[in-house]
């Protein structure tokens, strides 16, 4: 049985991945993938999503140059949620939000508030203007 | 402006989850929340998720005993995806998954096959018979 059909893809056929960077075990992205972004992300090594606002694939860092490269992909107990482990490419330290942050989960619900605790990196203006 | 209203539920009024283990940065499980999960999660320190099976409030821990302990809530870029850092109680080593693993993400794409490359630390009868 192909590998790709063991994943229970959700109605849209989409399944949900959480990216991890492997060297520091943080957690720095949740995303989508189809199929098709699955199976290209385990041929070449390189994290490729699917948007679901641009409704196509995404392959990681294809604006901002901060590409994932890919050392484990690993599947939950139902099927259905996948885990990359990842070095998060492009920039030193790392930055895998379009926020230009390390992590895209930088708020920490603090006294009844979601507060930001990472620093901006790098200006967004400045990752996303690069190849324009 | 509520915390909880800053929060971008899905149409189902859900919000998907993910559990880290704080000590250790292993992600341990992915789940949902609806609002009342996620207040309740706030409030008690203890997660609580959404059961899509069972279309109801899941106190994790509830029939396993494997309570997770909430440190730090966090949320990200887009408002749409949770990330608790917990310690996961109940059993040492630490157990989150009802395979009677540690982690939930115990299959590894290997050669072309999802391969379990994490070993059952308690058979799962034992975990869910012991309150019957």
């Amino acid at each position: 049985m192909d590998w790709l059909d063991e994943v229970r893809w959700d109605p849209q056929g989409l399944v949900p991945v959480i990216a991890q960077e492997s060297a520091t075990g943080d957690v720095l992205m949740f995303a989508w993938m189809d199929r098709e972004a699955l199976r290209r992300t385990a041929e070449t090594g390189q994290a490729v999503y699917y948007s679901r606002s641009r409704q196509r694939l995404w392959p990681k860092g294809e604006e901002s140059g901060h590409v994932q490269q890919v050392h484990e992909i690993r599947l939950d107990c139902d099927n259905d949620v996948v885990l990359l482990r990842i070095t998060q490419l492009g920039h030193d330290p790392s930055i895998a939000c379009h926020t230009g942050r390390h992590s895209c989960f930088f708020q920490r619900l603090e006294g009844g508030a979601w507060t930001a605790v990472e620093p901006v990196l790098k200006d967004p203006a400045a990752i996303y203007t690069s190849k324009a």
